[in-house]
């Protein structure tokens, strides 16, 4: 099918104002009387709070208000804002506000100060006097789950398979994907190979420190502006904390300088609110760069054991595994996606994957770009690369023998739609790229595949036409990577109008219907069919005027596809979408159309990634010499958006890689909470990420599109351990790759 | 029809912000780099600009920008905000924002600065060097209707119903309303009285000076921040003037300090876009009383010639009227609304109304509530007033007598509907104000009916459920008088919602469907209906996802009104409003209704005054002793807020009775352009207004509602006039009738 705008690059319509400066982003939101806010962090990794003594804080002249975990709402059983938690999660989900009985991190937040300057607030924030019990922390996994490890929560009771198991452990959950026989599979393959991986607890690194502002009013209106994935999901959270009806809640989502999972959960907010409440003053808190890698939700370190059997032709037998993540200080952590995500390109008959949600003395993990699914690769991709290798078969050949097709059953459970991971393997195995030479000492080609679940769930989105022809269009997804381009154009095409008629628009809380967090690569398959529905509702009503302005039935006429037009064939009679809109208020007042989705029917994503590497044996550093990330993609709405998805999900698996960590002491006290010592690669770390879009249409969508954003961080760390391990010999079953580890290594094995 | 919510009085949604400060005004806009913009206005009441230099202002540090009319685009012919205005009408537009060849008043905008403050600004407007030639003004709407009067416009031709004369003239248009043959019906007539009567230019006086804040981003995109009656006028005005897409402009319509009808025209608002697409920065311009005074839109003076016959039994035979009002620098003034005005309580077979729109050397008049009517039945109720003297009729049963019924034809033209004059001049005989004794000297009575439209047309508005079973309500109409509030009523009633759990918002450009002006007594009829409308399809979307719950047809499932709840009464199954939407995710996505209307079927309004004075023989001074204003509402939704406008309307009429008015030299320059010296009555110096609310409900309304905010303004010059007239013997007929004004009468009457 041949497409108008669908397809097509035009410049984004947020561009402009973000490389000038111009836009909004949280931090730049101002109020009259706008106070600061700071907040005081526990320096122990685990202790118990004896007293908390505000007086000498609130004694500076300046200081407005002041709040500990006190000022919170006691927990009730039943929440307002439905989300399903029960009292002690919901007790959980206040503590990672503000600490309760106990500092469960290093970085946890104490209390909180609003004052008339962030100098002041600071000041403050220092004079809290704060009496600690200091207790014994557990930071690494394993530890944690030992009989006698120190417990972080006496009321964490291990559920088993979704079941209380009574047991009062750090283990807050265990989970498993069980099919066929392993044991015996295992027995009967021609080859076994078993690993331990470990990867390193790593920051999605977006630029922009969270911040918040709030202003309560004293009729208990609460508006909150934010840098947010999801000004819903803002809302829904504030409201479950502070126990207050949703409608109470109106969050403003400013421009969002990178969040990639890290900006759904709330931090500053209800602390905005709280001291918005006590001050009665509007209230911006926002956090330092330090504060952002303490105190906000990494993703899970991890632990994986992986194992895969093969018959001598190449054929799985059997997969298993076991996965233990870090939550951090709360139950969370995204093992149950790594157990879905680990070996979901094959096919398999015997399955058994367990995952452990493990709680340690860190701060609790939040979301991160296809969460739990690098670490998993990192895992199976390695052990898969090495039965091929074992097997004397080419990686992608084995790839393709095993994968699984449209039809079968996911590891995890389901069957399979329309996924496109053999068309993607085929186009690797024909590419430039894989069949180019690469040689010389120390060099490397590595593979690996990676899957991911792509969401759906529910959005709204409005059309309003203008008197001139052009539409506003209002949805509630918050923009990162160009979803606003997308939106539009999917509008544009529906009605025959050039892009730039359509002026998208990331609404309120207020202003527009429900719609989940920008996450889960589901925004432009779901938004998109949000506004892909109000454009349907919006071709109906014009329709229905022009039939208006010709005195006759609707049913007489016709939206013409492509042409921005409405027709009345039979009587040669059209009408533009301008010529309608212009005499709308006479045709029965404002056009205004609505579309809202609970979208259902997304087709996972699949990523195949090609690393080209170069070991320097004397520092042992890795150079990427060329890397090409192939992605099924459904289609492509605005294929440069897309590449951008592809580019920095790769880069950020690529620095996942090779040298992202948090670095603890062992007394629990992170010790590289900045920019210089979490070494995030740079443009000049790495070369032009190459892409190439495999369009396998999803049928569940009218134009195909399937999520995008997130499978392409899935591969990076697996296919640069295999292309290290090509280059090297030697197997990296620990992350980050990073030059002291590579150097060890070869050290070890006599190789340097 | 009994009602849950509406005819209750809750406390508005936006009341607690207001009283503490909480609110934002357009000129609490903050944003980062703003900068401040200051007007330079003509010191000269006509005169050519020879020259404009900047360069001194430009010169002076801190002075991002300067625009002169030089700035404006190029009028061409056809608009693209499809405002209808010929290419003059455009050029007119333009030049109220920025003096073109011709300065046409004091106070004209010459030029305009934006610097890095106000104080900068102030400096920098100082520094600008323009050349006058200094032209003879022409103050007096007579004095300018003269052969040899000095011309404003070399090309306006003066218009005769709604046709060129081809003769240029300060005489923009003559309308007319004739109907029988007056001359020979006053030949036959037994009494006949006729009288010239002036009115005053006067200011609405609403508390928030005008303010706009523009920000133009290098893609030409617009944002204005503002304080206006209707933020799609602003967006239309905007584009219309700057040959701008509309889709190109969002309005953001901050809180309103009042607008009576003055804050519909643009003044700032294309000043500030012009700046800031100049400075490259966001630039705030803000007026002060004396720019307001000087330079935004009063009402018209006038001249009003009004002459009424009767039979001796108290017949009206002839009506006949000449209406003269100043339009001020540019056409406009509101005579066409004075002649539909000014008889329209009466009902007469012969009627001839001339009115005629004349341009002077004052500022553009604007819209004042009701625009024209007070001028009008100022002269029309004390003409009938004595024609019931002369007759020895008491003045309600003389009304009552000629007063107009659903079915007669208006003096202006068309057939009445359901209109309640009728039954309130009954309810004001049986009044026990009217029937209370008034005794003392210097005391006396006066009674005046008065006329409005009442207006329709378009307006949106949306529903959006949360999951917690509260609504957001967005609508497109500024809240002056409590229309949020109203709003609400409205879909809690409707949807069976306790008032709370509806939570409305006044939505920007961007964010709800087209909607006028709040203005012309519309907007609870008109965004009433619209709100109405959504309410509706809000209930059919929860029908239908109730039926999916139940698994039935959509027909099967009914909503009960007041109750809130969803029934299959068949099968004893029920659902309520909160419980439909916990559920809306699954059962088809989130819930969220439009409404749009063009509304027509609006009723006219109609009031009746009574005011009790009492003279001070020495000083001149009018006591107001008690007034009470009688009124046809339809339907009262929020009561108090109805009462709320019949006491505004009243107390501004009272003002511009006794007080106000534009005090021009004969240079003409204002010299009264501060709040000391143009007297706005106090609450101390009015009694508390009582009023009554006739409900003969509009039976094109669900609920009868009819416009209220408007009609209440135009008895009280004429209620008064006659309560004076009765305490002294004297007629008094021009405005204010100021203690001066009184004094003089009684000196040169020897009555003092």
């Amino acid at each position: 099918m041949a497409y108008d705008v669908v397809g097509t690059r035009p410049v984004r319509p947020d561009g402009t104002e973000k490389v000038t400066g111009r836009a909004v982003y949280g931090a730049d939101v101002q109020l009259p009387g706008l106070l600061h806010g700071k907040v005081l962090r526990s320096p122990h990794a685990h202790a118990r709070i004896k007293s908390i003594d505000l007086a000498p804080a609130l004694a500076i002249p300046g200081v407005y208000a002041a709040v500990t975990a006190a000022d919170m709402p006691k927990v009730q059983a039943e929440g307002v804002a439905n989300l399903g938690e029960s009292s002690i999660e919901k007790q959980y989900m206040q503590n990672m506000i503000l600490a309760g009985e106990k500092a469960l991190f290093h970085g946890h937040a104490i209390a909180a100060v609003a004052a008339v300057s962030p100098h002041v607030a600071e000041e403050a924030v220092k004079a809290i006097r704060v009496e600690y019990e200091v207790l014994t922390p557990v930071i690494d996994v394993l530890e944690a789950m030992k009989e006698d490890a120190p417990l972080l929560h006496e009321g964490l009771i291990t559920k088993s398979l979704g079941k209380p198991t009574g047991k009062v452990s750090n283990v807050a959950a265990h989970m498993q994907h069980a099919r066929g026989d392993v044991e015996a599979a295992f027995a009967a393959s021609d080859v076994v190979v078993e690993r331990e991986f470990r990867t390193a607890m790593v920051h999605q690194g977006y630029i922009e420190p969270q911040t918040a502002t709030a202003q309560v009013g004293l009729d208990g209106a609460v508006t909150i502006w934010t840098s947010t994935q999801g000004a819903f999901g803002v809302r829904a959270q504030v409201a479950e904390i502070l126990d207050l009806p949703l409608g109470k809640i109106k969050v403003v989502p400013c421009e969002i300088g990178g969040g990639f999972g890290g900006k759904i959960q709330v931090y500053m907010e209800p602390l905005a609110v709280l001291l918005s409440r006590k001050a009665n003053r509007p209230v911006k808190l926002t956090m330092s760069r330090a504060e952002v890698f303490q105190a906000t939700g990494p993703t899970s370190g991890s632990v994986i054991r992986a194992k895969v059997g093969a018959t001598r032709d190449g054929v799985i037998t059997a997969l298993q595994a076991q996965l233990y993540y870090e939550a951090g200080a709360f139950p969370g952590s995204p093992v149950g996606a790594g157990t879905g995500v680990i070996f979901a390109p094959y096919k398999a008959e015997n399955v058994l994957i367990d995952g452990y949600d493990v709680v340690v003395n860190r701060p609790r993990t939040s979301a991160y770009r296809a969460p739990g699914g690098t670490n998993a690769a990192f895992a199976s991709e390695q052990v898969v690369d090495e039965v091929a290798r074992q097997l004397g078969m080419d990686p992608i050949e084995f790839r393709l023998k095993n994968a699984v097709r449209p039809g079968d059953q996911a590891t995890y459970g389901p069957k399979f739609g329309a996924i496109g991971l053999v068309e993607m393997l085929q186009a690797v195995k024909e590419s430039e790229h894989y069949n180019s030479p690469l040689t010389g000492p120390n060099r490397g080609r590595g593979v690996a595949s990676g899957f991911w679940f792509n969401g759906g769930g529910p959005s709204s989105s409005h059309i309003s036409f203008n008197h001139d022809g052009t539409v506003n269009l209002a949805e509630g997804s918050t923009d990162i990577g160009g979803s606003r381009a997308s939106m539009a154009m999917i509008v544009a095409e529906e009605l025959g109008l050039p892009y730039d008629q359509v002026k998208p628009y990331v609404a309120d809380t207020d202003s527009v219907g429900y719609t989940d967090v920008t996450g889960g690569s589901r925004t432009t398959y779901a938004t998109g069919l949000a506004c892909y529905n109000a454009a349907q509702e919006a071709k109906r009503q014009l329709c229905e005027r022009a039939a208006r302005t010709w005195e006759c039935s609707p049913e007489e006429v016709e939206f013409m596809p492509g042409k921005g037009v409405v027709s009345k064939s039979d009587a040669g009679k059209h009408l533009t979408v301008a010529q309608v809109a212009r005499e709308m208020n006479r045709t029965g007042g404002p056009i205004h159309a609505v579309g809202t989705v609970n979208a259902r029917g997304q087709a996972p994503g699949f990523a195949v990634h090609i690393a080209d590497v170069e070991i320097d044996p004397e520092t042992g550093k890795t150079t990427i010499l060329r890397y090409t990330a192939f992605q099924d993609v459904g289609r492509a709405i605005h294929p440069s958006y897309v590449e951008g998805q592809i580019q920095g999900g790769s880069a950020q698996g690529i620095g996942w890689a090779l040298n992202e960590e948090y670095v603890y002491g062992s007394d629990g006290t992170l010790r590289n909470a900045n920019l210089l010592d979490y070494r995030i690669p740079t443009a000049l770390d790495l070369p032009m990420i190459e892409t190439v879009l495999i369009e396998v249409p999803n049928p569940n969508h009218p134009y195909g599109v399937k999520g995008v954003g997130e499978v392409c961080i899935v591969p990076p760390a697996g296919a640069v351990a295999n292309a290290i391990c090509q280059a090297t010999g030697q197997r990296f079953t620990e992350l980050p790759m990073n030059p002291e580890r590579v150097c060890m290594a070869l050290l070890k094995a006599g190789s340097r």
